[in-house]
């Protein structure tokens, strides 16, 4: 990359076109920290008073949002789920080392491990293979198991912020399959923070503005360790397809992704498009078994998942 | 193409993949016939009492659109624009010569023919070289004109509904950019029927379901001539841009830009999308020019051009 840090000169790690912005490997991660503490703000994710449990897999974007979020001096404690995937390649186990060996060198926060075998009795490729919620691909299952504990785990342990690593070459591959199938309902809910409601912890997403190679750059400019492999399940995912897509449409308009992103956002705010959907008050109730508020009349999603 | 018509067993000359039917020059026509009346009646676009005038370019769909609506036996007569676009192929005459030639075919209709060059004194691209709204592209000014004039001659000569020759190809085109946008006001006016309003004609689209080589290949097994060529100002259009990226699509999974198009229509109708915006009142009064409803604080868009 012939480009110099617009800061200092030297040579840049990055060039962010969409910005028209090359920075160094000094320059680049005290962006991506000043950035982050931006949105947060702008978007009113939290404060220096709330309790924030980041949801690490070992990930790129998990780790560094949980470095970002320390160096900031957030109240950020991490929550690494185990489920169980090994597919001969021992997914589940490698991800876990690289967020106990992040979690170890960062003294000031905790690790909070919850392994999904020990406490359920069976992993994420069992659950999919026995229930019909899994048929096919385990990663419906593997969805709800996740919201399922991680708010589980913050309310029992007082966290009232739950955020994710979610990039945005990820919103943006939801965002545009929830368009093409123009589903309103999960459209209302697409949103970079999801307030707090009776019995769910508020879900926010502070590094919804930044392109996974941003993530990337500053996850290897600042030595984090992190798992390569995506999860062996996720081949042939549809917003796998979409991501091809849009990556050939941001290589032809730099920029692309995060315009559509923005506004679908100012088109919520500005226009009020989905925001009578999400007023729209559901009909919870305290699933009988795990407490977790739910629709369905009976046990919610995560404890059928069980019986 | 190998494949055998669905009703005969004669060769098929078209394979809709998206519908899993393969049809030959006799029953795919009369298909196209079948479902254009089909439509017509879902969408309450018209009935056998309204006078249609259909907008004709001299294209392949505007031309198969007439020729579907006479032989329906709706009072469906064509208008043609003469936008003085040369650029050395002779465009406008060529087309205009087409449109005529079909005319003289279908004696039961009528053709008007309004040459804007005639009437106005200049053709498209000297008045897109001349105003502010034409730099870059003559397309802005080119549309405004069309939709002013086709208008015009509507209620000037009695026609309560404007038909256009718009395809599904054409339609999920402008809805993906819309999306990619946000574009609020443009999402909520998008529908293939456009109610008539006062100073407005009702607006259809009766092929806005049919795929661009559907009514291709309609338009060839009819005999239908028409301009082969697109305008010449087309070219490197962002239009052109989101169709290639959707037939990539399209390829991927048959039946894609349908299953776009109609999930729109139905969040429209089932959740009440961008409805609200539409029933909003916009405050329109006659242009003191043309006498056209404009929003404009002055002369109309169109009345402006020609100062």
């Amino acid at each position: 990359m012939p480009r110099k840090c617009r800061k200092c000169g030297q040579p840049a790690v990055i060039n962010m076109r969409q910005h028209k912005l090359a920075l160094c490997k000094n320059h680049f991660p005290a962006w991506i920290v000043e950035q982050t503490e931006r949105f947060i703000k702008k978007y009113k994710m939290f404060t220096y008073d709330d309790r924030i449990l980041v949801a690490v897999s070992g990930g790129k974007d998990s780790l560094a949002l949980w470095d970002v979020l320390i160096q900031l001096g957030y109240q950020a404690d991490g929550l690494y789920l185990g489920l169980g995937i090994d597919e001969g390649i021992g997914y589940s186990a490698e991800s876990r080392a690289m967020v106990e060996d992040f979690a170890a060198k960062h003294p000031q926060a905790r690790l909070h491990i919850i392994d999904i075998v020990q406490t359920y009795g069976q992993g994420i490729p069992e659950v999919a293979r026995r229930t019909r919620r899994g048929k096919g691909k385990p990663c419906s299952v593997c969805g709800l198991v996740k919201r399922h504990e991680m708010n589980r785990v913050a309310r029992e342990l007082g966290y009232n912020v739950l955020a994710t690593g979610h990039n945005l070459d990820d919103e943006v591959a939801v965002l545009f399959q929830n368009t093409l199938n123009w589903q309103v309902e999960y459209l209302a809910r697409q949103h970079p923070v999801l307030p707090e409601t009776p019995g769910f912890a508020r879900k926010v997403k502070p590094f919804f503005r930044f392109y996974e190679r941003e993530t990337a750059t500053y996850a290897l400019v600042r030595g984090i360790d992190y798992i390569y492999e995506e999860c062996p399940f996720s081949v042939g995912a549809t917003t796998i397809y979409y991501k091809e897509l849009l990556n050939q449409m941001e290589a032809d308009k730099p920029g692309a992704k995060l315009h559509f992103y923005l506004s679908f956002l100012r088109a919520r705010e500005k226009e009020g498009l989905f925001t009578q959907r999400q007023e729209e008050k559901l009909d919870l109730h305290p699933c009988p078994k795990c407490g977790q508020p739910t629709t369905a009349p009976g046990l919610c999603a995560f404890c059928r998942l069980w019986e």
